[in-house]
């Protein structure tokens, strides 16, 4: 196991570090200010400044840092990207600056893998130059969806044609002025196989039937302007050559976007986790109350230590995943991938409840917290619920012994 | 020590238990459909729907039942109390119908036991007769409100009047535009002892020099049309009758405000924690994934099970603290009221998770639940820190070793 | 709810504190002293001043406190047994002192309700007087025992005689050079329903076939000289009224003791945690490290908080089990036996575990904490492991929604 | 980091592997049949097998493993000597056989990086050659020894010679009968600065005046033919040269040995935590209860998988402490030596704790379980208290805010 990252790996990451700080940071007051954010999502309006930072990063060469493949990414993989995800996690804006956010990265990675030419021409190229963004509409509301055999979306050919019916919800950035098109998981043929049963379909934002009926709000917060969408597919007609890959190929393209695509979120957050702490550090050192700063008050420094030691641990977990992946694909990492999965999130979700209980009210309402938290919380059901991912660790662990 | 509900406190609870199930839950839609409410507080209008379901429950009887005092409230003790606020802790707008809610009740227990004749006419009476609302003004931003000797906010008495300045934060209720006066604590004399510098003086709403600057969300909820406010005081003249039971008496109230008024928060918490287990085993029945019932699946059941064990310890503990300030007073209830505070908070939030968790992605946008979360995380601030709480029980047993 | 205990049940608790104190205590060492133990059970003997001590109670009428039997026992029911068996929980020899030390407790209960006459005299009352101990014979290596259905040993009924077979574990007293008998239970009809298999059985030690193969060590302690047995039934011939209330009974008995006659464990491990509690407290006040009493560094009293807290949770809980068994029997109480069960051993656990650690070096071969220590352990499956207990409180609540 | 392991240490481990499986572990039982241990250290007797296993893996090349220096050791750094740690952690005997086990590797490091010559030649080479064994006499009854400057034994300079004099414990080894010499840690002067009050002293184990006073049990374990004995050191006179790098220097050289020598438990206890997980497993698959395998019941599942997300984390902050170590020296490994410290032994503790409540009664008395119980719970005191070690983790994370 080699953890090293590569010379260019490093010098990337103190890149993009030196731009977080001083050109992302100091702008995260702009950009809420720029926001026409709310309950309301069809007034939503993206802050002019994420472009001009978008325009320098670009500018810079951080762009598309997330994608392995040298003709359309950087070339980067997955150990290399670990720390610049981690550095960009520390900010609510930074991914979507360097162009490395969800769900555009995973869609980016099934088109560069399984999309045509015309595909890639129409979608890809003004997706990876961050002229447009997407979304990917596979959950449903009202089933496990856990459970892919529970989809009841259809996406029937007929013709030429193929034919998209059912409802999505989760799908995120579908609120997003930029939102130009949709990857759409439906059933083609319910009596295929198990695996072949989906089709993956291209879907433009505008296309007649489709109606984007409600943003979803996460603990109250609506993660304006890109939104988590609840849409309609009522009979949406699109040309055959609109499916991804063919038709009944939907399982093996989700299955492969659940690998390096969602790591990504986990590297994240580890980079979320380190801002929690940093703030829990800066508030214990600073903040006094009987007469000392609370560092020294209590239980603070086991919880300062507990965190220390969560954080690394899942950090390291997270790079044997990275470089599991990359030296032995996704059926090598599988135990370190669902594992991560479940740590990350939960130690984001645990330090920064700390980080917010040191704050006093005013942890209450700190937008920063307030973010990650709700990043924690979600990550613990986005990318699969934990529940799911310890299924398989366990199930990795009893194979030995049978 | 007997934990028996009075007969009356049997008839009461069975009538409110039946009151909100028939008439306050049918009406949460209603009440959200009316609600203005949003970011922008100073638009917020209370449901009438509310009012009207007040209205009803006063002809009931089922008025002030908080408050023990025979003349002004209906004569229960804190024991009969519990199972009453338990229920009202299962709806969101429960406790208000019933005219039991904070900070009201607290401010009604403070006029009552140490407020004069003119004082109980002109904000008493109004108060418990459901016509208007009120604020507490005693946390103060940038400083560690835990520790009292903290406190910033001056109110000097200059001849016949006393003078307020200072900013406070955390005045719940100050968004309501039913809000007629405030409980405001300030230093009057910073030289005397460390338990008799300070003052609580009545404000109204109107006062000149009050100004109510913002409304502070908690995890991005407003708690509209209540709000949590940040207020400024700026040479607020009144005049000096509007001190409560004296100058320098202020440390006083606030111990005492501090007892009862308090665990009725922890009452409702147990309520909203069996609100929270409801919603967890009702999904866990009813929601098939891999050809289950949740309920069947994974560790599910270890979590209901924690669950219910949870609440039921701390419902015992909550009703032995009730019990033991009823059969001894504060003094004799200190253990318990600390341990309570620390357990009910915490038990609500993690029940709350589990019941999100099994929800998946539902559970993130789930009014109710989200209700229940944010209501659990901040009750571990907002009645004083959980670390606080723990380090008075632990004062408490150590004493017995010294 | 009344956990109020009786005026007797004050002043017996009262009269037993006073006994431990001043004369079990004092002579724990001596006990330690003239205890023949070790590895080699044939060896074992027992102390001379534990007869002297039971004599003492004796006289005081402090004896077979346990019994609600009127006319066997002193007529106390759980709830007001509850204190006193706290009390003895505090002491590793108190419980035998009074004649109320398992297994005998529960082989009492069982003679008591099903016991023929006969029975009563050849056993029962020997028991009762303290001249002779027990043994219960109902778990089986290599099966799982929480699953009754998986029991192998036999008692076949053969003319006038019943012919028991098999191979039993776990029988704790079998070391005791008083032990006089067992209660055996085995399959009697394999065909029959699965609640009329089994049927229970008195065998007296010295029945021929009946083997002692050897002591189990429990974490290397051997609770000498009681010992937990393993036995070999190879033939045991004894006549047919032996069997305990008829053939096929056994279930029915079984479910009988593991009720009343199981929580007095729960009661004890109260007792127990608030030993351990009180060694932890009176270490961190005394030690001095870094020139400060532990008490005042790190997380300790955080961890003295949470162990006062969980501790007095689980005296309420554990009072309540009582006193649904006392007022609404065995059924009524099953939530909150099997909770308690769960909670109990694992707060002893717990708490020990803390009061070792802030002991140091001295924690680990501290005789005393060893004992609390092991006890809490072996709780956690002696009356059933964990696992099935919390089944049981989850069957039992989402039993309420469907 | 790198944490790839050299082609020499995966040979290495390989043939450490295969020893363990095929010579070691059928050798168990052997080994604990030709033991005299028990409660009376005086009549231990080393089991010969031990010493063959020894000659056969020193014949082998398997020997010193741990030692870095190339002339006295294999010259194997700390990241090459963890993965052959691991796999000897799995056998209570592997260590010895290796010539690895505690307290002889520190003592051996100590003496080649500061003993003299003629130490070396006197102590070193004989116990490198596994003719002896050796005890590190540190820690004190009566004082916590987590604080050097509470230590009370003394070695005065007196003349030519120097005097010990105090009270030692749970100085490891000093009841095996091939316990050749103690290296005692005493206060030289007491004026002097801190960091230079102490020696430490290389004291004959038949030295006039020492004298062994009993052996400490461990949770009932006494650790028998090795032992963790009390010592009294009463005038033992002896030449000067018997200090260790001159007077003066015993802390810098205490400071030396709690680096490197200190990890090597974490390394063991990962591969005691991986064995109490194969228990734990072979349990679940092949115990059936209620008709199925227990991997199949209620939450083991979750354990399972929690069990192997812990272990490897813990394994990952091992290597990366190791690697520190090796790249930075013990400086730049701080945070990482004292969080493994950490979380190593509370790992190995929790897991075995659920491989036991899984093996149900068979668990409290099964050797193995029992061994890794008290392996795992003596670690979390005997290489410090995890309460220091946070402490060091919260102090180094908080100086980064000051």
């Amino acid at each position: 196991m080699d953890f090293e990252h590569s010379e260019r790996s490093k010098a990337v990451t103190a890149q993009v570090r030196r731009f977080v700080e001083q050109r992302v940071v100091p702008n995260h007051q702009t950009y809420r200010d720029q926001l026409v954010g709310g309950a309301d999502w069809t007034r939503w309006k993206v802050p002019p400044i994420i472009e001009e930072l978008k325009q320098e990063a670009k500018d810079l060469g951080l762009w598309n840092l997330f994608l392995p493949d040298e003709k359309y990414g950087c070339g980067l993989d997955n150990r290399d990207y670990a720390p610049i995800a981690e550095v960009t996690g520390q900010s609510f804006i930074a991914p979507e600056v360097f162009n490395c956010s969800a769900p555009d990265t995973g869609n980016a990675e099934v088109l560069v893998q399984y999309g045509s030419e015309e595909q890639k021409q129409q979608w890809l190229e003004p997706l990876l130059a961050g002229e447009i963004r997407s979304g990917f509409a596979m959950t449903e509301p009202a089933v496990a969806s856990s459970d892919a055999t529970n989809m009841r979306a259809t996406c029937e050919v007929v013709g030429d044609e193929v034919v998209l019916n059912g409802q999505k919800w989760w799908t995120s950035g579908a609120g997003d002025p930029r939102c130009a098109f949709y990857i759409f998981m439906g059933v083609t043929d319910a009596q295929a196989d198990r695996h072949q049963r989906h089709s993956m379909v291209l879907v433009p934002a505008d296309a007649p039937g489709l109606e984007v009926l409600r943003m979803l709000p996460v603990l109250g917060h609506y993660d304006d302007p890109h939104g988590h969408g609840e849409l309609l597919f009522d009979n949406v007609r699109l040309p055959k050559r609109a499916i991804i890959a063919g038709a009944g190929r939907g399982f093996e393209i989700a299955q492969g976007r659940l690998g390096p695509g969602r790591i990504h979120h986990c590297m994240r957050a580890i980079g979320a986790a380190e801002r929690a702490l940093r703030r829990l550090c800066e508030r214990a050192v600073h903040r006094i109350a009987f007469g000392k700063p609370l560092a020294n008050l209590g239980g603070n420094r086991d919880i300062i230590a507990n965190s220390r030691m969560a954080i690394d641990q899942a950090r390291l977990l997270t790079l044997k995943a990275a470089w599991a992946l990359d030296t032995m694909g996704t059926f090598g990492a599988l135990t370190d991938i669902s594992a991560i999965k479940v740590i990350a999130p939960n130690v984001l979700q645990s330090v920064t409840d700390a980080a917010m209980q040191i704050h006093g009210g005013e942890g209450m309402s700190d937008p920063e917290l307030n973010w990650l938290l709700v990043m924690g919380r979600a990550l613990r059901l986005a990318d699969g619920p934990d529940e799911v991912h310890r299924g398989m660790v366990a199930r990795l662990e009893l194979k030995k012994y049978r």
